[in-house]
């Protein structure tokens, strides 16, 4: 079969290797909106041609979208008119209210998947893709319900060939979720990169302290701020009450550190010590992955 | 010679590996206040023999103090006091003007070298002790001109032996510093923690969405609060500013989300990536070591 992969970044090309790598694809097409991305995907053998949308998607059977979130709603009602009535079109966000609302009244919504695969790193563009980016890892699907067996079926194959663990959730339940788990995450290594930063133009060699501690905590503070900046705008309301929270929790913190309260700050910390339990969850997902 | 470490958990555990590894001690006396810590000390042979102070410090040419830092102050004070006249006392710990001042006027200050080996991980206890956790990473030594000639070479030696770089800081200038690259760091990890583990109450499988960047960036929410819980305390002024900073760069970016201010919220986002820089130049420090 063809595919047509829309958006050849970290997500869109790490697809593109698993697919060719799986052989579940006869031809790979490419579309891109950016004129480097085109010829560095095609440098990378991450597509067989890089076409338009029309031409990529005439003879297209799977879509797949992994372009910023900004643009997918467009996208995905576009990429349904183009392609044939036997296509499955599916999306990678990372936000699915504003896609799934967009698409919900579409005569052939039921050809579409609204999916986000939870898998990244901080880097971006062709020159990103990861072969095995997406084994062990999790999987989201949305409105299960309003797609058709067959898309659904079409669609799990897929993210079963890149090694992917498929669950199924409600849109607003997986933007909630996600401003606290995903986009919280992102928005605290950004800002702490920046005061770090601005803190470093008074005193040089500010760095000579910094650990590998310090560069977990920031790593994601490289991300792609077009990748990124359309992410926290579509979930700003729960991205908003997840900030708002964290916000709250530093500032008590602060208070009884200030207050040198001693029994406190070994609460909050010993409470905080239980995402171990979490972690050790998401280490165990992680590992199961076969190498 | 015979080498006596005070606190046998991750840091005084690694380095008695590393010392035994290069040969650099016919004997490792450990002394460790905690019962478990000792039995466990001897089995994993981090020490030939588990002490009491007086009893390790009798015979040691070099002592190292590597408990949690609202300890030093006093312990830096009682070792010089119990070692012999030409025994070197070196402290490990993340806060340094404290132990400094505490020490400054002790009748053999100039046997003491008031140090802070950069490194770690987010466990603790003589059975996070590991191998290599040293190399290739930064040391920074405090006061070098109220320690002897004598006391800084055999400290130099010491961590030249563990494969750590060694510079030269004032303890005001660490402290400070620190609060930014490392104290902040944990305490952001530590309260993204609490906030999301807050969050889990009410929502379960929150954590389907978390992927290896959250895991990343609450990495050290594991850390010990009885190692850390003292270091926010002893470096309170610093931490305060910097931690006032940081949440100042939290509330603008909230304010800029909730304007729908993109512009904004790019620039931010793209200022913020300018720590790659850095992440590169402390990536390249540690690719530096010796495998």
């Amino acid at each position: 079969m063809t595919i047509a992969i829309v958006g050849l970044g970290l997500i869109g090309g790490s697809m593109a290797l698993e697919i060719r790598r799986h052989g579940l694809a006869n031809k790979i097409y490419g579309v891109d909106a950016n004129e480097q991305n085109r010829m560095l995907a095609l440098e990378l053998g991450l597509a067989d041609r890089v076409l338009t949308m029309e031409e990529a998607l005439k003879d297209a059977s799977l879509v797949i979208l992994a372009t910023p979130v900004s643009t997918l709603p467009q996208l995905a009602a576009e990429a349904l008119d183009l392609s044939s009535d036997d296509c499955i079109v599916i999306d990678t966000g990372s936000t699915k209210q504003q896609v799934c609302k967009a698409i919900s009244g579409h005569p052939h919504r039921s050809r579409f998947v609204a999916a986000h695969p939870i898998a990244g790193t901080e880097n971006s563009g062709p020159s990103a893709a990861l072969t095995g980016l997406f084994t062990g890892k999790t999987n989201i699907i949305c409105e299960r319900e309003k797609s058709s067996t067959a898309a659904i079926a079409g669609a799990v194959k897929l993210f079963d060939v890149l090694g992917m663990n498929t669950i199924f959730m409600d849109p607003v339940e997986h933007d909630r979720h996600a401003a606290y788990v995903s986009h919280l995450s992102h928005v605290s290594s950004f800002l702490l990169g920046r005061t770090v930063l601005d803190m470093e133009k008074d005193e040089k060699n500010i760095f000579n302290l910094a650990g590998s501690g310090f560069a977990s905590t920031v790593r994601l503070a490289k991300s792609s701020p077009n990748m990124w900046a359309p992410i926290f705008e579509q979930n700003a309301e729960y991205l908003s009450q997840a900030l708002l929270e964290y916000i709250m929790h530093l500032q008590k913190f602060h208070y009884h550190l200030m207050k040198k309260d001693t029994t406190e700050i070994m609460r909050i910390m010993t409470q905080a010590n239980d995402i171990r339990r979490v972690l050790d969850g998401i280490a165990l997902k992680q590992s199961e992955q076969p190498s």
